[in-house]
C-alpha cells in the first residue's frame, strides 16, 4: 500500500496483531507512544486508548494539535498487548532512514535479539549516537518487542540495512572504524582510549561475535574482562563501546 | 528437607518445573551447566540430558569424576525448558553465601527483572566483582530465567539478601559508596573518575531508581546521559559502573 492511501485509509484499515511483512507496527505502553507522537507524528496512523487510562486529556491534545485520530478500543489494546498494564497503543506506518555523513555511527552485524536491539536503540540514543547501520541478517527492528525495549528510542535514530560490511563501508569511507571483538589488538583501557570524532563502532551478533576478518578492518578494540566469563552480553558491550567513545573526557 | 536428605534422595525427588520455594532450581543449557558443575559440584542433585545430545562423554566424564548422577530423560527436559533447542539441565539444591568483606560489591535495591538480574551477575563476574548485595524486595535469584541469563556466572557469585540498605551498611561499614543516580552530584567522566580500591556500587530499580535518600550516603554519581532518554537500562548502567571502577587506567 502506497504511504499516502495508507493515511488516508487510517480508519478503515484492521490492525492485526504485528507480523514482519505487515507495513505498519505500533507502540505499547503510554511511555514509547508519546516519543512516537513527539518525534515521528506524521508516520501515526492513530492511537488506541484503553477505556480505564487515566490521562486521557493529555493524549488527547497532543493528537488533536497533530491531527491524528484516537479512538477507545479495549478489544484493540487487549489483542495487540500480551501484557495486563497496557492502557495506549500507538499505531505507525513503517519507514526508511538515511544516515549521516558527519555523525557517528553505530554498526551491528546481524544482530539477533530484538529485546537486545531495542535496549541498544535506547542506549545509544542516550549516549548521543543517532545512526545504527544493520548488517543483515537481523532481527526486525519494527517488532514491538524492540519498539517497547528501546522505550520509543528507535523514532530518534536513523537506522539502515545493508547486504554486507563492504556494502556500508563503501558508502561511508571517512569513518574510523572500531571492531569490537574478543581478540582485539587494543584493550579498552580508560587510561589511553582510542580517540576519534567521526567513528563508527562494529559489534557482531550476540553468539559468534565479528569473525576473524574483521581484525583487518580499521582498529580492532577489546573490552578488558576476566576469563571468568565467556563474554560480556552484546548489549553492555555496545554501552561501554557507546559510553567511552562519546565522554568528553575521551576528547 | 535438609540438605543432606536432599542429596541422598536426588534419585526418588521428582523434579517438577521451578517454584520460588521449592528448594532446588535447575540450569537448562549445556553452557550454564558446565558452569554449575565446575564451579558449584558440591550442590547438584542430578544431571538430566536429551537423547539427541551430541556431546555425552564429556558431561559423563565430569559427572562421573564429581559422583554425581546423569540420567537421559527427554521427559524432564521437555517439562522444565520450554524451549526447543535445550539438550541439558542440571538440578542444584539452592544454597546462601557470606560477601567478602575485602572486596567490592555491588549493591541492588529492589532489582524487579530475572533476566536483568541475570545479565548484571554475568556482567559484574565480566569486571571481576563477586560479591552482590540484594536489597529486598527483589527479583528470585534462583529462577531458571536468572540463570540461565547469567549464563552461569550466578555460581561464581556471593550474593546475599538484606532487609534494607541500612541493614547492608552497618555490616560492611569500611567500604566506599557510590551511589548511581540521575541526579547524582559527581558525573562518571573517563578524565576523572572516582578511585577507590575497596568500593560499593548502589544502582536503584528499573522503574524508579534510587530515591533522594540515598544523596546522602557516600558519594552519588551520575552516567552523563542525553535529554534524549528517560534514563539509561538499569543493566547498562551497572555495566559501565563496574567497568569504571574496575578498569586499570582508574587506579
Amino acid at each position: 500500500m502506497e504511504e499516502k492511501d495508507m493515511k488516508n485509509n487510517a480508519g478503515k484499515i484492521q490492525i492485526k496483531p504485528y507480523k514482519k511483512d505487515a507495513g505498519y507496527s505500533y507502540t505499547l505502553g503510554a511511555f514509547p507512544t508519546y516519543e512516537l507522537l513527539l518525534t515521528r507524528p506524521e508516520k501515526v496512523l492513530k492511537v488506541a486508548v484503553h477505556s480505564s487510562y487515566t490521562d486521557m486529556e493529555g493524549l488527547y491534545d497532543i493528537c488533536r494539535k497533530r491531527n491524528i485520530p484516537v479512538e477507545i478500543n479495549d478489544k484493540l489494546i487487549g489483542k495487540l498487548s500480551d501484557k495486563e498494564n497496557c492502557y495506549v497503543a500507538g499505531i505507525f506506518e513503517k519507514y526508511t532512514c538515511r544516515l549521516s555523513e558527519d555523525k557517528p555511527h553505530i554498526v551491528l552485524v546481524n544482530p539477533s535479539n530484538m529485546g537486545n536491539l531495542g535496549t541498544i536503540l535506547r542506549t545509544m540514543v542516550g549516549f548521543g549516537i543517532y545512526d545504527l547501520a544493520i548488517i543483515l541478517p537481523g532481527a526486525d527492528i519494527f517488532n514491538p518487542k524492540c519498539v517497547r525495549a528501546s522505550m520509543g528510542a528507535l523514532f530518534k535514530v536513523n537506522f539502515r540495512f545493508f547486504e554486507s560490511f563492504d556494502d556500508y563501508r563503501r558508502q561511508f569511507g571517512r569513518h574510523d572504524i572500531f571492531t569490537f571483538m574478543l581478540n582485539g589488538e587494543r584493550t579498552l583501557n580508560i587510561a589511553d582510549c582510542p580517540k576519534s570524532k567521526l567513528f563508527t563502532l562494529v559489534f557482531g551478533n550476540e553468539a559468534a561475535g565479528l569473525d576473524d576478518s574483521f581484525l583487518n578492518v580499521g582498529t580492532s578494540v577489546k573490552i578488558p574482562q576476566t576469563k571468568d566469563v565467556d563474554s560480556l552480553n552484546l548489549t553492555i558491550a555496545v554501552g561501554i563501546g557507546a559510553y567511552v567513545f562519546t565522554n568528553q573526557g575521551c576528547k
